[in-house]
C-alpha cells in the first residue's frame, strides 16, 4: 500500500473561506479513500463549527492571522508569518506537508511559493499552469498570472515546465504547445512574441506554432504559452464570455418556452454542458518552477473546485511532477 | 437634402471576395436609400457577373492587383500601386471617395492608411476601434490590432480618440474609459499598464479604472483600451469561446430534443440570440486617428457585415468624426 499524501490547505484563503474550504477538504477525502491526509491551516475556532466530528484523515493546524484578497503579495507573505498562507507554505518547505492548496490572494500564494519553497534549480520565472476545457477536452495555459512582465526565454521555460507536466499529469508524450499570438504567420506578434516564437522553434519540444484568441476553446494544441498578463485576461475573458452566453441563452430559454414541454429538460441538460465547460472541474492551478507542490484554486472556489485542487495537488505529488521538471531542466 | 456620402470598396478584400462584398455593397445602397454611392474598386471582369444589371448609386473602378491576407502590409502597400486596397485608399486622399471599407489584410489596410492618408497631425498612432456586443448593449475595444507593441502615452491617445468617436457615433456625453487589466487596483499589471493607469488618471476623461476579462462581457465600461496585441487576442478568443458555446448547446439541444416539441423553435431562437452577439453586426471597425475614414471589415465577412461597415463608414462621415479627434486633439 502507498504511503498517505499530506495535503495543507488555506483554510481561511478565497472568497467563501473557511466554509467552502473545509467542505471541499471533506470532499476530496471521499474521493481519494485512504490514501490522503489533509491538514487545516488556519483559526480552529473559525474551522471546527464547520467539522461535525472529527473526521478521518483531517488535521488541525492553528494560525491567528490571514492575508486578505487585496494585500501585496510580497509584503504580505514577509509580514504575516502566522497567516494561514505561509504557514501551509511553510509545511511544505519543511516536509511536513507534500503540498498545499489555497483559493487565497493569487499574488501571494505565488510570493509564497517563491519566497518559502522557493525555485527548483535553474528556473528563473516559475508560472500557473491552469486547465481549461476546450471542444476536444482540455488545454493547458501558462503562465496564467504570475509573470506580468516577461522576457522571451521565460516564455520558453514555461513551455517546458508545462510539457513535462502535462506529460506526468496525463501520460501524453510530447504534447502539442502553441504560442499565443495574434495570426499563424511567425511574422505575426509584438517583439516579445516574435522573439519567442524564434526561440521555440530552436527546442526539441513539440512546438505547434502560433495560435490564436480563435484556437483556444477549439483546443487547437494542449498547451498554451503566453506571458502572464495575456494568459490572465485570456482565462478571465474565457469564463466570463462563456458564463455571459449561458445566461443569455437560460434567459431565452425562459422567456420562450415557458410551461412548454421539455423546458425543464432542457435546462438540465445545459446545466449539465455548463459542468462540463466549467474551468472549476479541471482540478486548481498548479505553481510550477517551484521546489514543491504548490496548487492554487479559484478565490470563488466552491467545495468541488477545492476538492478537485486538493486531488490535483495529490497526483503532482505522487507523479513526482517537481522531480521530473527538476531533472529535465538541468 | 444632404450631399450623396461616397465610400469605396475594396472589392477584391477578403475571404470571401468579390462575391460578399458587392451583396454587400447593394445591401447598404438598399438600406441608405438615395444618399449613399458607393464605388466598386477591383477587378471589374470579376466584379461584373455579380451585378444584374448596373444598379443606381454603383459605380466601378478597375484595378488589376490585389494584396492577399499572408502578404507584408508596408511592402505590399508601397509595391502593389495598382490593387484594389491601395487605390481605394487614395481615392479618399484624393478626395474622390469620403470614406473606404476593406474586408483584406487587416495589416495591410492599416498600412495603406497611415502611408496613403496619413496621420492626422498630432496622433503618435492610429488604431483600430472595434464594437463588441455585450450583456447591456456594446462597448468599443481599441486598439484591436494596429499596434502590436505600444507606449502608455498610446493607450491614453486610444483612450481619447475612442471617446471622440463614441461621443460623435452614439450621442454618449463622456463615455467611460477602461484599461484592460488583470485586476481592479491601481497596483495591478505589468509595467506599460501601471504606467498607463497613471496617465489615464490624469486626463479629463471619463476613466472608470481597470476593467478585467470578465468584465468586458458584461459591458462594465463604454470604452475598453489596451496595446493591438491584447485587444486583438481578446477580440478573436471572445468571438471563439462564444462560437463554441453555442455549437456544444445546439449540440445538447439536437441530441437530447430530437423530435420533441419546439425544438426547432428553440433552435431559432438560440439563431436570433447568436445574431446579435455577432459582432458582425456592430458595423466593421474604423482605423482611428488617420486623416479620413477608413473602416475595416472582418476577413470572412457576409455581405451583412459589409453592408454595416459600409453604413458605419458614411455614418462617420456625415458626424465629422476625424474633424471631432482632429480638433480635440490639437
Amino acid at each position: 500500500m502507498p504511503e498517505k499524501i499530506t495535503v495543507a490547505i488555506d483554510a481561511m484563503g478565497g472568497d467563501h473561506a473557511p466554509q467552502q474550504n473545509i467542505h471541499g477538504a471533506m470532499q476530496a477525502l471521499r474521493k481519494a479513500k485512504d490514501n490522503l491526509r489533509i491538514i487545516l491551516v488556519g483559526n480552529v475556532d473559525k474551522i471546527r463549527p464547520h467539522i461535525n466530528d472529527q473526521p478521518k484523515n483531517i488535521l488541525l493546524k492553528h494560525t491567528s492571522d490571514v492575508i486578505r484578497m487585496n494585500e501585496h503579495p510580497v509584503r504580505s507573505v514577509k509580514k504575516k508569518t502566522d497567516s494561514s498562507l505561509v504557514v501551509a507554505a511553510t509545511m511544505v518547505k519543511e516536509g511536513e506537508a507534500d503540498a498545499f492548496v489555497s483559493a487565497g490572494n493569487t499574488g501571494a500564494v505565488t510570493a509564497a511559493g517563491l519566497l518559502i519553497i522557493k525555485r527548483i534549480k535553474g528556473i528563473d520565472r516559475p508560472a500557473i499552469a491552469t486547465m481549461f476545457p476546450t471542444r476536444r477536452g482540455f488545454s493547458l495555459i501558462l503562465d496564467a498570472g504570475a509573470n506580468a512582465d516577461c522576457r522571451a526565454e521565460n516564455l520558453v521555460e514555461f513551455a517546458k515546465m508545462g510539457s513535462i507536466y502535462l506529460h506526468h499529469m496525463s501520460g501524453k508524450n510530447k504534447p502539442s504547445v502553441g504560442l499565443l499570438n495574434i495570426g499563424e504567420e511567425s511574422s505575426k506578434g509584438n517583439m516579445l512574441y516574435l522573439r519567442a516564437h524564434e526561440l521555440l522553434r530552436k527546442t526539441d519540444l513539440n512546438f505547434y506554432g502560433n495560435v490564436e484568441g480563435r484556437d483556444l476553446p477549439l483546443g487547437t494544441s494542449d498547451i498554451v504559452v503566453c506571458d502572464g498578463f495575456t494568459g490572465n485576461i485570456a482565462l478571465k475573458l474565457m469564463e466570463g464570455v462563456s458564463d455571459s452566453v449561458f445566461k443569455e441563452i437560460k434567459k431565452e430559454i425562459s422567456k420562450s418556452f415557458r410551461g412548454r414541454l421539455g423546458a425543464t429538460f432542457l435546462l438540465s441538460s445545459l446545466k449539465k454542458l455548463r459542468k462540463r465547460l466549467n474551468p472549476e472541474n479541471y482540478g486548481g492551478s498548479p505553481l510550477l518552477g517551484i521546489d514543491g507542490v504548490g496548487v492554487i484554486a479559484h478565490g470563488s472556489s466552491s467545495p468541488t473546485a477545492i476538492a478537485n485542487a486538493v486531488l490535483a495537488a495529490a497526483m503532482a505529488v505522487e507523479l513526482k511532477v517537481v522531480d521530473g521538471i527538476s531533472e529535465q531542466i538541468k
